[in-house]
């Protein structure tokens, strides 16, 4: 199958490869910096637009930052949709507003073409090892000529429903990881300042109605002090962005993700847009004048 | 053994069985309603006051509401200290203020006798069952006393670490669940309101890091509409009321559970203080005028 693919980032880069080692061929737009040397010397081919990109693929995909990003790609004089072949597939992997995307998706398919929203979680890592976990909103039958490309990238792949349900899960993903990390940074400084042992407390929470993978993992973190991404706290703030511009546009009151937001934005002004998102017990922290230990 | 057992009420009651059950003789306090019909017939014999009870008991069991409760039973003219025979242990397994508990354990070893807190999780079906999780703070020798009763009452027993420190982890538990509530609230209400299924978020979302006991026990209840407790609202907002004392107390600033307090205190006004604390999603459908369906 021949591939566009539109942001060979940190993310995109190793999608494409496990794209392109699937035997398919890859389609690349090429900006003033080279493109990824694996890639060309495996056969990629470099278009001058988007445009020119779609005009060649039967299935264009995006991984780009934010919604500007993809609104941009897709619909600039020389974007995707100024070339795309009718009968062709548009996936965006990237995590951008839903409300938006079901526009984008409208106006793909009010050209001839189907679209995806194909947002992920799991980061680098998933990336590398092709193990993501894959939201997908969209059709039942976009879906399925879509699959055998996710099952290249991903392992948890899911169709939850029409456009714009895949960046609808994403968020609400990034909602739920986000104040559970609060809850345990919020849990574990209490202990630890009312003179428990963190590490015991966290073992015994473990066992009950308290058990998270947060409580695990990130729980795990903020005990050893090791703040190193992981998931940097600038990209979960941009995540909490999303989700509390479509709450506004909505009407929808998340006072708790409001304040991880804040708790976050103090991480920033100490220094911490590239700490792990577990840092923002800092936040807590330094509210506290105390450290977990 | 002869245990005195003082709060024969929906925990303490099947825990005294529990108790008597494995060959153990019970003291318990008359008062003005009857005892417990089948702890009577099992040979558990009434004494006028908690001191008369502390002055014929080996180790003395407290499971009362609160924090005034507990020192009224120890500390009143008639109580538990005014009787306790010297080298006897007395066991706290109320849910109290873990500082106040550190003052308590003080002035009961002070009087030659030992002192543990061992909150519970697990509520009344763990009572019931046998299966509550406890959490310990006390010494090693006190703890290793007790250890034999405890299996008698739960299954994941857990000695935190100095007296309070159960009290403290019991809160940081209360802590972390509520909060979780509130996250899988916000985020299925959020998914909900923008137009995606919640149960295919919910069941997306359970492969990866927002996976937790609560997404999976109380989230499924959010979606199916089923908020018969379970665990009452007004039970919750007690143990978030010894979370926020007690970070006062110590000068910590817990935000998100403060804010998490008062979306209970809205269900009590909308009548839900004896709705299932999962029921929290309520307030937030209530500020957003929307319902997860």
């Amino acid at each position: 199958m021949k591939i566009g693919f539109v942001g060979v980032g940190i993310m995109g880069r190793p999608m494409a490869g496990h794209l392109q080692a699937g035997g398919h061929d890859l389609l690349l737009v090429q900006h003033r910096s080279p493109l990824p040397s694996e890639l060309t010397e495996g056969g990629a081919r470099a278009c001058a637009t988007a445009a020119e990109l779609a005009g060649q693929a039967d299935v264009v995909i995006l991984m780009l930052p934010d919604t500007g990003d993809v609104e941009q790609a897709l619909f600039a004089a020389d974007g995707v949709a100024a070339g795309l072949k009718p009968g062709s597939l548009v996936i965006d992997m990237s995590s951008i507003d839903p409300i938006a995307t079901r526009d984008f998706a409208a106006r793909i398919e009010g050209i001839g073409a189907a679209y995806l929203d194909a947002p992920v979680s799991g980061g680098e890592v998933g990336a590398r090892n092709a193990a993501l976990t894959i939201m997908v909103g969209g059709s039942e039958e976009a879906f399925e000529r879509a699959r055998p490309l996710f099952e290249r990238l991903g392992k948890n792949i899911t169709l939850i429903g029409p456009a714009g349900s895949g960046q609808i899960a994403k968020v609400a993903n990034q909602i739920i990881v986000a104040l559970n990390i609060e809850a345990v940074a919020e849990a574990l400084l209490f202990a630890s300042k009312a003179g428990a042992d963190p590490a015991r407390v966290r073992a015994a929470l473990m066992g009950g109605f308290a058990a998270s993978r947060v409580l695990e993992v990130h729980g795990q973190r903020m005990i050893d002090r090791t703040f190193d991404p992981g998931f940097r706290i600038r990209l979960h703030q941009k995540d909490l962005g999303l989700a509390l511009g479509a709450a506004r546009t909505l009407g929808l009151a998340l006072p708790n993700t409001a304040n991880a937001q804040q708790l976050f934005s103090s991480c920033v002004a100490h220094g911490g847009a590239d700490w792990d998102h577990s840092a923002m017990v800092r936040s807590l922290e330094i509210m506290g004048a105390a450290t977990i230990a």
